[in-house]
């Protein structure tokens, strides 16, 4: 069973409304590669597990639990770059009187605005919905975690392109902080099939990456991000077993269990009358 | 931040393998209404919420957090009905020498064996993946309610379709509890539109179902399930001042906000070694 | 403006329920080629129509109407096949006490009792939903009517296949009736590119089907429903100095517009207490 | 059966071209919530109702009905927007001699200029196909009727923020007529679920609007077609057994069932020669 | 079995780099119409194909071969367009120091950067992936033929189009000399449909189009590549046997099966160290 | 440019016809982890290739032109399962005069006799068509290589469980011949890594099977097809500088490129008179 305390694993910088950059940051959330598919194929690792090897199912699910909180965190950073998106416009776009005119020619997804009350959606950065197939679980541990590594070294990379759109603050803090955890997430499935017996010589962190380039990212890998895995098990987990000692990673250090992160408050949106969000004045009265 | 304690929502109720089984049961997972739907609208809608109506986003997100059992919970039953599945088909198809033979023709999801090592997938019953596009998520707090009754009806109706599929009792058991706690679902989100102004007279439950058709159910039914929220929150939650009073359905009752149920503990799925599951082996030899 | 009268454009003749042949019936309603596709696609067509060459618009627009019946005359057969199909799984499934375990292995789909209830869905045999993308409109009158003939034709290809499924006679006669009716709109799409300076020599009809196979249709030949177009517009059409004079195919013949054909009354689908449909009991006591 | 008479059910108000707004505006016509899914649902549930509550099965016909002209609508609304739109261009574009290379900047579907020759596709906002699974049909009456309100008021949620997008005359007046006529179809079908003991209190409508915001709603409110519905049927219909009586939206009112509304005339689109489109010249010479 | 030659079937001629120009050019490689369809299409139609009528055969397999160069012809021509696309954006954007701001901005598929290191993908204009629900391939010979004739138009067609959305030389130079294959392809398939009768007066080539528009395709009609097919059997094919004598097409000349053109050398694409693309540096050191 | 010659790359084995084998044998065709997907995935990966480290650039090319063969490899074999399924039906299906109604209910793909005739879709086993999302193709030189060892892993896993459905001599000889193939595919992108730093302990292959269990593996095995890489080039090719020393699996055995091996007939399949394919006679008479 899963519980939860309302804190967001990460905070949220504040800086400009960005609808562009709410865009493409959808396919951190709903893409091929996004932390939608890592949570759901966590999930499904985990509850068909086969066999006693507990250290790996453990692993696995620890890592899921996570994600449940990344899928949140990708969430709340798109809606405050869509949040008061509209309102900007409305000065722009005053003399036509159409506010959400600009916004939506600032190669924003127009679904942002119909569907979603300026709010993120289960969709990647074309628009395309998250779909069942990108799921990846046949049961076989080595395969398994091989598409795992793939999937976090996908992961990172896309991430390190997307970082490339926009210098949002907002937008760049986030993927900062997932590059780095899904780089401690890359070295936990490497170390599993170094337990199995692979030696991965240096192809690891996939991209190749210097740290200088994310100037955001640095805090994390000072604060060990990179490779401590958090722990949101009530009960005993036997992950440590596996992601402990020398990283897999050229870029060195001990791999380590720990405790959950300081956690952040959870923004509160503000109501849009315009939007009728959440629309509910005067129902009672 | 979301946390973990490995125990079932439910008990999980032995009986022989069904692949025909799990095939339908597949609905109520990865389907249109099924519980990754529950789960992922209920998880867009608390964490996109406008406003500062705190009760709703409470209720919203207290519903999710069940939601993720109840997909755990559907997983491992669709588990339970496959396991085995082809050991026993081993001895029908043991002239031919091809022992899923007969699980195919057993009206089998053919991806169960080919993707799966006889386990659940992202998919519904008639195999198409899970899709983002079924996610409603509108931000128009009487909009996103209206559509959860929906959804939570829809469950209850669909799986008291299911339950008439097979006689296994593996099956019926989860297809019990859940339309016992989808009851429990739909009474809370009309619930939430009563306190809105609404007047549901007798229409609820969706379906208009006889309590005596689903045995199973009973117990449930007595323990007050249909009636509770179980409640996952570590912190507070305000979901309490909507969910109370008297229920909104002709079951009657009293609303009331729960703590978790016992725990069931997880199954333990046995090595498929014929079906390279997990495939360890002498690796570390 | 649309405007409708309670009569199906052909008879349903009663069966046996057989959910088999339910299930491969949906070709022809939401398949790439089915009724679903001509009406959408004949839609699209006319009203994109450019230019004031309106014998054209008013040939594709009059074809249009018909589908909608075409689609309503689908719906109903598989209705009328589905119906029961529960019913006499009872008493097979008595023993077990699942009404729907023997219909569901009877190779039905299952979303046939899932979903609907034992009533139609807009899906292809296979159970993929039907798409916008097989919508063909290029606004380039040759390029669309090629297209609408290879439409026609695979309709009725299709069709012949789907016969030799099941021997059913509420199944057989609806096919039948569509075959002669595709044979007539593939005469008319043929006959329009003629009017452009085509001549087809011997190739159509597509199949090249003997009448004799199809017992069923010979009453439709012999009323010369596949040389005829029903009229279905309140006001002026020109389509008829298109689909006049000799027929392009080989089966020869004259078209001719004419009324629309006497209509057959729509069935009344018996209530299903057991599907929870229509649901009403009781509510209003 | 279906007969036609070619009007449209409202007025195309000329304005400049505008491939941003036919862009967005496809979400009113092939989107998730667009009318191509509230004519194809309620098809469906006409053809496939069971039980002998006629009433119902009339209401739920006569909307239907009428969603076909609201598709033909939405088409030539796009059709309108688009036209020209290549042409403007060429000035712009004429430096470059690529005259579409501004509209494919000017935020446009480049599908309506690769497919289309300027005109609707059977897609959303995004690009994204309709798809079948939108049809909500269970065949339990209340949750049908449930589905259908959410599906009118989303509509109009909808419609409302698309409002915002463009002040295009035509592309307003289009969708100022849809938010009366989804309203009164949201009063339809809440009335419906009255008929059966339900008390909606205030919640409708949803959007909670002010009719001020939408200055091009109000002769269509004046005009009382908020709470009409036309009658397209040329026999009898029982629907005005359930429309009628007081509105049970804050709106007021009394519904009534009345004739159709006055057609206007179907734009005649002009040829597109760089477009080849209807690229028939010299054919016949 | 199949065989390679490094050559690419036409040049790749310089321009500017044109992300816009990349984004639409997808249509002719994953879209509906466009490469990769016909290439799937002719494949399976000819593994596929059934009875002794070799010369069909061969004609549809002497095109499938073509359709894999033209394949990679498109790759390699976007890749060309992307190239360099980031880095030029890298001096407009160096103020915000976001290097793919400006190319995800100018109308670019945002996939292009995120997915692929600026290089082609298997999706169409709108960035719907290629689907198998293109493919036609019924088994009867004449509809698979008209078919083709259907497929072939209107990927003339539409790359008339699309050669009217940017003027870049790398883009034109492809599209034309496609046009004209096409065209090719076109006549191939509407000669087969002749040598089984039909005479199609003046309907070819649709698109009815004046060469003087499309300047560069000039060239390649005097080279006689419309009326040409090349052979890339290295074993005897009947294809001749269809495939000459007058072209069924207004632009007459004579049909010819040829050897392959002269091949052009592929470009070798620059390291994208930003990207990290190969991402192999220092792995080996 | 791509060169022919019509030989199938492995042998046809002649056995009865299986419907329910042909539609699981689909997944090796348009699964996820299909033919169809290996090819497209090369050919994109080959085609983007960046940087000049053409032995990488060669081995996935060399790759991808064997997967074209195996692509039609497995139609022809899927063809061969079909052929003759509805004649053999005709004899049980006699008394109702409905042919094909027994192969439908043999857990046939229903569209392998209403689209194909009696032949090979573009689907995978559970009727799902190829989508393009399934292609990986990011340029990050590990990333790619990782994903097709995970690729070709899970080629082989499925293959091994799919062998398990059928004992049918067609299905199965084709399976192991492809079981070998992918093995050595496996083997050359993990030697790939090997260049690049990883040593894989004893990890592959993936699954870890025993081929005393797959009899007709072991031939393949002898004449080393595991440990060989045909050379489908008609040019040089460089990548035997990464193909060649020992075999990174634990079956030992060194790597080699080699010839094309000997190729076998194409086999004719025969008409189909009932199916209308290929429906020519009597035209041209």
């Amino acid at each position: 069973m899963y519980f939860y305390k309302e804190d967001l694993i990460n905070i949220i910088v504040p800086d400009k409304p960005d609808p562009a950059a709410a865009k493409v940051l959808q396919e951190a959330l709903g893409g091929r590669f996004g932390e939608m598919r890592t949570m759901m194929q966590f999930f499904f690792q985990s509850s068909n597990f086969r066999g006693n090897a507990k250290p790996f199912r453990d692993l696995i699910r620890g890592i899921f639990l996570e994600e449940i909180s990344h899928v949140e965190l990708v969430q709340t950073t798109i809606n405050q770059l869509l949040n008061g998106s509209g309102e900007e416009a409305v000065g722009a776009g005053g003399s036509t009187g159409a506010p959400l005119e600009d916004a939506v020619k600032e190669h924003a997804n127009p679904h942002h605005y119909i569907m979603g009350a300026q709010s993120s959606l289960p969709v990647d950065a074309g628009g395309n919905p998250w779909n069942g197939n990108y799921v990846y679980n046949h049961g076989n541990l080595v395969a398994d975690l091989l598409d795992n590594v793939v999937l976090e070294s996908t992961g990172v990379l896309q991430k390190t392109r997307i970082y490339e759109m926009s210098s949002n603050k907002t937008f760049r803090e986030t993927l900062a902080f997932l590059i780095v955890r899904d780089n401690a997430h890359q070295n936990a499935f490497a170390k599993a099939l170094e337990t199995l017996g692979v030696n991965w010589g240096k192809i690891f962190p996939v991209p190749n990456y210097d740290i200088n380039k994310y100037p955001e990212c640095r805090k994390y890998v000072e604060m060990g991000f990179h490779n401590a895995q958090f722990n949101f098990r009530l009960d005993e987990t036997l992950m440590g077993q596996i992601f402990q000692g020398e990283s897999p990673s050229r870029d060195d250090g001990n791999l380590e269990v720990v405790p959950p992160p300081t956690g952040y408050p959870v923004p509160i949106l503000p109501e849009m009358p315009n939007e009728h969000s959440p629309g509910l004045h005067d129902l009672n009265s």
